[in-house]
């Protein structure tokens, strides 16, 4: 069980293609202009259920034996994994577990809800957690699918990469956000497989840089309690993911808040396309180095666009 | 002078092409559902200066004799169509100015600054538009281009519903919002030359409806000091966006303004692209007239995507 070779992703592609978005590629002039480079952003903001990880999670339960995919699927995750997930659950007509934190804001249940699987909730802790998933697991025999430390799920994600390649053409740099690592483990292998001097860049929160720490350190670092608005961001990566960045991303760059939150709004200004805060991550990271990017044909994953309207980061909350 | 004809859109398509961007026609499975019906939007939310009047103001700009254009141009707008103009007139190497009411908004401001154009101040009443407009037009020859009023404003904006029947393919139904009736004159003159069953709908605040009553009436009705969130809506027709809207638009339907803060919310969430008010009313007639669209092949100009996002009108602007 290694890791997910090229061969893996390309077979992922085959699978899951009738399933999710074949999302475009677009560009900025003003966005090039400001950032000395040549810029495609891969819109995963487009894809189905908002996000990337429907890729991963489709590609996963498509994998599924008919015997497996009789007893469902399950996970627990309070963000894009768990909609993903029910989305892709619904398309081969199996049943979708989904344990969230019974503090999860009210649109992302209704996300899930909405796809139809079913929502259990249990106390905000890690712990409740996989108690409450492994007893569900116990009772009904459901699979679990991990958000990104699951060579199924990389395949999956890594199919973001294989079309922005095919997309836009020759590219000097590929670059995503990094939270667990599933998207920048799917990109760097596509990325590497398919021209190895392609320079790989994930791009962290600074207040969430335990991949750029666990690089370093040559070690897993824990996240802890991060605090970032780049909610897609938060975990730790796992000995999957950590193996393939280890192998194949060449650098990981890090950026402020203040920095995420005005590259999201010069998208939002300019491409006139809702991202969230996670994709803009990428985005400040070009702005903020722009001596790495000079000059360079730079492909970007927009990884999501779900964002709470109510809530945006340029704004404090009103009250009530 | 009569009507523009089809011939006279299709030669401002040609000579405005080196400078607009073709913008895409997108969908969305979830919102097809929804309305009952096949929609195609066509996205000049995301054409050069976030709106459609990019395209005739780029026309009318390169019409003008190269004396004429010595002169430069000027008009009076506090809204998409100065920061138009003042793009169209750095594409031809010529002075603009807009005369804008000392009330605009910083951020319109920095629009018509940003493309380089002069920004002359005055009172915000009609009267004082008017006279400074026509002061500087005596000092420095300069052509004023209304924004609807105008034949090679209208040639214009009609290339948008040019390229959307070549891009969707065959309509039941091309829909725009109407206000001083540029885009929606262009469109339907398309409309009609292209297939006469296309029926034609204009969509319009019930706040401020007076083209709807214009049409019922047989002759112009004055809008009047409206409020409606719809801000790109508040102007009357001109005496030749009327002529043209009488021939060719088959139906005026109105929305009221919560209906039209629903639409563009719906849009922003589910299609993850930034709309204006305005932009936001035909969905809003979309989804309040379901027995007009039913099973139809519907076109649908997304008028622009300039909007503040400090006041978006789902909350309430924070206060300081």
């Amino acid at each position: 069980m290694g890791m997910p070779s090229i061969d893996d992703i390309r077979q992922a592609a085959e699978r899951i293609r009738p399933y999710v978005h074949r999302t475009p590629v677009i560009g900025s002039i003003t966005l090039n202009e400001r950032a000395g480079a040549n810029v495609f952003f891969k819109c995963e903001n487009f894809q189905k259920a908002g996000a990337f990880k429907t890729r991963g999670a489709t590609n996963a339960v498509w994998l599924l034996s008919d015997a497996e995919a009789r007893m469902g699927v399950i996970t627990h995750s309070s963000g894009n994994h768990g909609a993903a997930l029910a989305l892709a659950a619904r398309t081969r007509g199996i049943g979708a577990t989904v344990v969230m934190p019974n503090t999860a804001p009210e649109v992302k249940k209704r996300a899930v809800d909405g796809y139809g699987a079913r929502i259990v909730l249990c106390e905000p802790t890690q712990e409740a957690r996989e108690t409450t998933t492994q007893s569900i697991i116990d009772e009904t025999g459901a699979t679990l699918i991990h958000p990104y430390n699951d060579n199924r799920i990389i395949a999956g994600q890594g199919t973001a990469a294989l079309e922005l390649l095919l997309q836009a053409g020759e590219l000097d740099v590929v670059m995503a956000p990094i939270g667990g690592g599933g998207m920048m483990s799917g990109a760097s292998i596509v990325a590497k497989a398919h021209t190895p001097s392609i320079r790989t860049i994930a791009a962290e929160p600074l207040a969430a840089d335990d991949a750029h720490r666990s690089l370093k350190a040559g070690k897993i670092v824990q996240a802890g309690n991060p605090q970032t608005i780049a909610d897609g961001l938060l975990t730790s990566l796992g000995p999957k993911t950590f193996e393939v960045i280890q192998s194949y991303v060449d650098e990981i760059l890090t950026v402020e808040e203040g920095a995420i939150i005005e590259a999201m709004r010069y998208v939002w200004e300019r491409m006139k396309i809702i991202i969230e805060p996670s994709s803009a991550v990428p985005v400040a990271v070009l702005f903020k180095y722009p001596e790495v990017f000079k000059g360079r044909r730079v492909g970007i994953i927009l990884t999501g666009g779900n964002v709470d309207l109510d809530h945006l980061p340029w704004k404090a909350p009103v009250a009530g």
